[in-house]
């Protein structure tokens, strides 16, 4: 199969956010192509997109339900392999649903639904279609997060103790749903954004990263969320104790009225032997510090690294800086080579190529709803 | 009163390790001269650190009780002014009770005592005794954290919404008090060090800082303590949900087994404006981070400084880095100037010239004491 | 005109390191196109790497000359609109000077071209066809180095008194070259290279890096320039004196020795009124350092931010990082828009869509010619 | 000899910035003791300089002369034994010469004389007196700058090839000396600071640290020095290229000009097998990159360093972070320990107690002399 992936997206207007960084990723190894879209409910707002894209006219579809329709009987060597879900998270569930069950796979915003019904549901849709289902859990895309996960395995830090993940941002710090900005709008509308605005939005990202990297799942939290803007519906703010399945420890914190702050997810994972770091802002950056020795900067595309995930997803060499859309490229490259294996019916290496699955969809909602169940009934501990 | 301080020392022998910070802390300024000591329980040892020191055999004391009754019969131009309590913690109360009995000033390390009990009894002696009592939380001396104290106090920040402070360390990591490592041996020992060590330690030190930078009391706290290493009969890693006075959240979390930490214990603190942060690997730089405005950059002895005291508080031109040291002499030195003042019958400047005293130390152990009581019932809520 | 540049490239094949950097540039925006090229001097070699990239084998040249003559043939609808040269420095002049001469516009790797004389050439070639001709020189496309660069010319530091601009690399301290390493062996080839390895490679980057930010022009230097490496033929590392038009100096060097370091390029800019300072390892902060005033730290989409080449330039949210790929992606971007607006006739914003060109070009073989006169003769002074 | 040094201070009355540096250093680790001065011209302020540093009144002296007379006739148990002498650099030479001469041991600030004849001079005046002569190049005193010098010395990143070492300051950004600034008044003055400003105060520290971390001389610069400043009599700025012994290069830049730079001292240091990196604003940390493996982060009183140096100038346990006062008192506390030593007639330790001597200072007023004469030629290159 010598062509590129040919890719349709729900959501993703020309005004919206995340749309463009999904194309932004999906065009930078030149493996994937955008043939068609419903990028908003708006039908004129889909086509002055279709237009800005290049997209033939004809393939800028009214809704989603009509993309999925019209790409089907489209002949093999046009239609489109692949479905990209950039919606808000009340409206991922059903086009994910109808796209797999037409035989297309499908890479979806996080978190994976509106719900845990939902997320569950979608497992099952997955599995027996048997497709590819990517999430775009950005952050386990960076080199150096993939660097931390293999030494982990490796035992290189020995038996995991404690775990500090951290996500503030200070961007929801004033009523900004209230000004009309639009990405706060949806994201603190329960009925839009599910039952948790920040849980959901980042600390979901937070989760992820915990289990990404220590391998381990968080098996009970304590979590104590609060709405500190006043007339806001949602949670922006939550500070959880959690507990891994090996006795580990740890805290997850995440904000949204951490004022000053702009993205600055971070991890700091303790073993028994050692402990690394890494943090969003210094990205290509993984400390290493192993009890009696010196600590080691290991860098993307740098001296002594051991896994070979680091290396497969590193473009340029050492101190060249990859960034953020390099990690999310990361997630649309490995999809697109998954997709391609599928159709070549050929193994994809999902220990060098990895990106987030289903399965960690699953485990974030579950994440949300269980920490909204614990500060509801006043930060106690609850089972995930 | 135109001479220096003169102080006595009550443990400190010259193979322990804080006796000597607090020499150079209270040598720095030339404002206190050490005299006299009772640095161990073994008097050849006393003696030995007494000639180390340059000091007069004579006064190398057998015991503090001895010290303190023969400096009392000293005549007013040689009599020691201050006692400085360096022990483990089981040995606080009797001899700060018996200098401030006694007449003696007293600057005493943390956690003031072993127990609240200890505590509280110990704040009505210095209550009834009108005498200057100084506790050595050494971090609240640096200058950029009294600038942050400042800011949040003037309002810059906004009403306080979430607070984050950390004291990690790894340095316990292993089972070094079953090597014979001294500083280990005690702190790990619930006979000398109390019902907690990780919590009791630098816990401690994290809640001061919260407490002094925010300027509010932590009213409930959830605490997750745990003991990693076998054997070890104290807590040595601990993670706590806090809540202020105020309606402030926050995350506390302190460790003893975060493998290939040092010191790190740091603090970033939101407000509905702005927020704060400062980490004690870069001492002299406090990181004002307003909403809508890029974040600026204060440093010790730099530009657009607001507070006295951080001015008062600094030796050098900013660039020439201060460090852990002048953080403990500011204590010192401050403390040596309260007493002057006392001793003058002058009123003395807290506000520019702090440093914490009894007041912080019940806080602290109340702090300890309730959080052992939350670990103990399974990391539960409980009031302060 | 709505569809996206035609491409086609010069160089480049799938083994090669550059080629690639080139075509992720090209694709993040969606903007270009790939659609053939002449990618090796092996014809087998550019046909595989035509497959690899999913280009039509058809288009697959054996020489440039083939590629322009036969897409000179194409239709209006199908012919490449521009040719992006990647290969050594010895072969960017005819294939530049072929293509303009045939109405393609060109972007081209740095230094422009062999020799001073090539480029005076190239520069005429340029200007009498009237067409869009890009340099890729990588650094000037970071956004905080746009933001750098208007703040000087805004006055906002004053009348530049001093500028410090480095380039250190470790990756040739020893002889790559004769380990067969392909990089390294033409680079250190006085045949591919020309008269300069470092200043060549890597000494135009920062002398382009000091004379855009600060927008004067370097009049004379003093270059001791050395070769390290025992047999290399070229110098492997410069230490360079500079005096500015206005009468600042300052101090350039650039390095291929400098063990340990990976691609440290950075900046500082003092004027009369403050300073700025960037490094390439943290590449979305600019430091703003006004006399008198807390240091600032401007962010890549972050707040106050003054010039609308910055905002421009940047893709994601402040404390997503971009990187060297989005700084790489900006030149392409706004080539594509210049080649796009030339073709509608209408003017190209170069202030705030900027990207360097011919002249850039000229400046940097000047300045590498002067360089190596200058540590011929003793390392003396010498006039650009 | 159990007891403190006594010394006497020739300059650094209350007002003066450095004096106070000096007692500082002196005190922190109660090996001496301030016993007398002549702190100013003026006899009321050095009178007024002892009452608040409570020293005996009677030996608060009018000029050093009388000092050093009325000491010379004091009895063996009260008589100082050493003078510090940190006045500016003309009144150097003449104390120091009449203190060795009545055999005080001396330690003074730096540069060493006003002139290279004086420093020449001093040097014969120590040699035939047997005395111990300490020069307060501070930042050799770092336990992080001992171990770079350690690695060096042990062949740890093989032949030196490069070095860069800069050191940028802001404050005389603008004419401070006619506001009436007593620092810029007389540094900016010839007839009190010598032939040159920026090079004499922060050149020297800059070439002092080069020469210190390579272990090897500087034989031969190309200084290009201006006067920003209108009305300035001295350079406020310098950019000097390097040539060391070995065939080593490098650059040295000092600055008093570079707007928003506090005490920016850094150096870089580039072998044939790897590289080493220290910055005053980060001291505790010392890089080391080997080539081929992740850069380790050495740090003081940290784990995995080489040198006993280190180690025997570190006070605290690692991330308590020592500054610049610690270095300072480093100097003072081995030349106390030396001064105690050559009373006992035993060897003192120079490579792990070491401190700069008049070998140090002749060097630096050696480079300053050839540094003028190279810029007043027009920058070039002349032999040290």
């Amino acid at each position: 199969m010598n062509r590129k992936i040919r890719m349709g997206m729900v959501g993703g207007s020309i005004d919206a956010f995340i749309g463009a960084v999904h194309r932004m990723a999906a065009n930078l190894d030149g493996q994937i192509e955008l043939v068609c879209g419903s990028f908003s409910s708006n039908h004129e707002k889909t086509k002055a997109t279709a237009e800005a894209l290049f997209i033939d006219p004809k393939r800028a579809y009214a809704t989603f339900q009509e993309m999925i329709e019209q790409e089907t009987k489209l002949p093999d060597d046009e239609r489109m392999d692949v479905v990209s879900i950039v919606t808000p998270n009340h409206l991922h569930f059903e086009p994910a649903k109808l796209a797999l069950q037409n035989g297309f796979h499908v890479v979806c915003d996080k978190p994976v639904t509106f719900s845990v019904a939902e997320a569950l549901a979608l497992e099952k849709i997955v599995a027996s279609s048997g497709l590819v289902f990517a999430l775009t859990h950005t952050y386990t895309g960076y080199p150096m997060l993939k660097e931390a996960r293999y030494l982990v395995k490796a035992g290189k830090i020995g038996k995991i103790r404690k775990v500090v993940v951290e996500y503030p941002q200070g961007w929801l710090s004033c009523s900004l749903e209230s000004a009309g900005h639009k990405q706060a709008d949806w994201r603190t509308d329960p009925k839009r954004a599910g039952i948790s605005c920040c849980m959901g939005d980042i600390g979901t990202h937070a989760e992820n990263l915990a289990e990404y990297v220590s391998g381990l799942h968080i098996t009970e939290i304590c979590a104590d969320l609060t709405t500190f803007v006043p007339g806001r519906q949602l949670d922006d703010d939550g500070n959880v104790l959690i507990r891994f399945e090996n006795g580990a420890k740890g805290v997850l914190h995440a904000s949204q009225i951490s004022a000053g702050e702009e993205n600055n997810i971070n991890i700091k994972i303790y073993g028994e032997k050692g402990g690394l770091q890494w943090e969003q802002k210094e990205n290509n950056t993984l400390l290493l510090k192993m009890l009696d020795k010196p600590v080691e900067i290991l860098r993307t595309g740098g001296n002594g690294l051991s896994s070979k995930a680091a290396t497969a997803n590193t473009r340029t060499p050492a101190g060249h800086p990859e960034g953020y859309l390099e990690a999310f490229a990361n997630i649309y490259k490995n999809f697109a080579l998954a997709v391609k294996a599928h159709k070549e019916g050929k193994p994809h290496d999902y220990e060098t190529l990895d990106f987030p699955t289903i399965k960690e969809g699953v485990r974030g909602m579950l994440f949300v709803e269980k920490a909204v169940e614990s500060a509801q009934k006043g930060a106690v501990w609850v089972k995930i």
